[in-house]
């Protein structure tokens, strides 16, 4: 366990930190509800919230660090139902069914307003497994593009916040240059790692699957307001494989298959240097107009 | 409405009804959780339950239904945290946020035991919007295969019960016709639509996103015991492209990009004849050795 408290922690670290505040007894069939306070963090601040990475990884931190956990994150399925406000909120996390070898849980983060009304900011369900070494294959075609160290980083001036906390290198698909509202296609690759850079963990590679800036910006050079409604992450690799990548560059791929009437989609994998598919991930993101 | 009692009604029809039970308070800054009892159906069972498909769709009936929902379905995630047992179950569905546009639902199918405790059966998590008209395009290609009416029925003698609830004309992929251990890739593309036919509506889109024999078996021609344990759904289409769609055939196609260590992910898409994009869809599925 890293020292999340002191000041020269990482600063994802810092924002993962969690204090635990209740536990409800089972209820319906399920287990025990472990409840934490956690805090947003200024160094993930987006527009109007915190980093959508952040916070699902955030809540994804509840089921890990849960006495009962079994096993490792196999998937993890985020719902933002609204941007939480700076400040404190609480997480639940329940195993809500223990198998053999699987676990499912249920997370929910909330916070409370100024009329002392507790309102839902985020769903989550995630499902956790003991894996066994079996057959296995990546059929996922990691795209050749130049080693991460020949690309120039990204600027991140002008940006928000949370943009400066990675390290993110262009092959293909840049944000437009020139918002002209010329339509092309909606691919993305780069490099990404954190900054500063840390050894990757299973929440650092939740949130990296969100750091594609929106499709809808890339595929119209249009900047609309957009906001992700809901994203889920695959988990391809064990806490051993992530381990391995330690703090080297993932190469992520993202792209679109649908705009239709104020939502579009958004498919990605991540790759890490030695060319191991770690994840894929999908999200469905609102847009205006 | 349909008229769901009487016996000449669709079987998928006979399945969707679910009676209401109770209705419970607010919680924790949540709304009212309403409780359905449903059943299991025998034309839709599998191997050891119900086909995964029918028990999501069961689930979505419980958002659809809910006089207190908010437009139509976005995204939809079940977790299949255990074999459904034949006979009743109850579906509690509540929606935990209600903004002025998005609504955000957990879902819960129960079943009680022998000793009379509940136990948690599957989980989901829904969002559903007022769409508004905006800019829109579909970026995924329809594959060009012939026209449904030109391909053979696959025989589903010998097969389970709920494959004969599908009409389903495979373009490409087929079911190995010999398990040996001889690796391909693991595409699948084929037309489908209900048996007997059956107007489209977002509970049959999400069942019909289900239908994909295992990909692993594709992959290896071996047949390995299998299990989804979470899927999502996007829908790219609202209920007037649905109706459009009819009674027409949707056609499907589907593939994984990743097998490790007992958990492979399946991506599909599923066009209408008219060539519309109506959903695309993701799982991810445990396999033994």
């Amino acid at each position: 366990m890293s020292k999340t408290t002191v000041s020269t922690a990482h600063p994802f670290d810092q924002a993962l930190a969690l204090m635990p505040v209740a536990v409800t007894a089972q209820e319906h069939g399920r287990e025990a509800t472990r409840h934490w306070q956690g805090h947003t963090h200024a160094a993930y601040w987006n527009m109007v919230g915190p980093f959508g990475g952040l916070t699902a990884a955030q809540a994804l931190q509840a089921v890990l660090q849960h006495p009962e956990r079994l096993g490792e994150p196999v998937s993890f399925t985020v719902n933002f139902a609204a941007a939480l406000a700076e400040g404190s909120f609480r997480v639940e996390a329940r195993p809500v069914r223990t198998n053999r070898s699987t676990q499912h849980w249920t997370v929910a983060i909330l916070q409370t307003d100024d009329a002392g009304l507790d309102s839902v900011m985020l769903t989550a369900t995630a499902v956790t497994a003991k894996r066994r070494g079996t057959w296995s294959a990546a059929d996922a075609v990691m795209p050749e593009v130049p080693a991460p160290e020949t690309i120039a980083r990204a600027s991140s001036a002008r940006r928000v916040a949370w943009v400066q906390r990675y390290d993110l290198r262009p092959c293909a698909g840049e944000l437009p240059a020139a918002w002209d509202d010329a339509e092309a296609d909606s691919l993305t690759q780069l490099w990404m790692r954190d900054d500063p850079p840390r050894p990757l963990d299973f929440c650092s590679l939740t949130a990296l699957a969100d750091v594609f800036y929106p499709r809808v910006w890339r595929r119209r050079a249009r900047m609309t307001p957009v906001g992700t409604v809901s994203m889920t992450v695959y988990f391809h690799a064990g806490a051993a494989e992530l381990a391995a990548t330690g703090e080297g560059y993932l190469l992520g791929q993202a792209r679109a298959q649908s705009f239709f009437n104020g939502f579009f989609d958004q498919s990605a994998e991540l790759w890490n240097q030695a060319g191991q598919l770690l994840a894929t991930s999908h999200q469905i993101v609102y847009f205006k107009e």
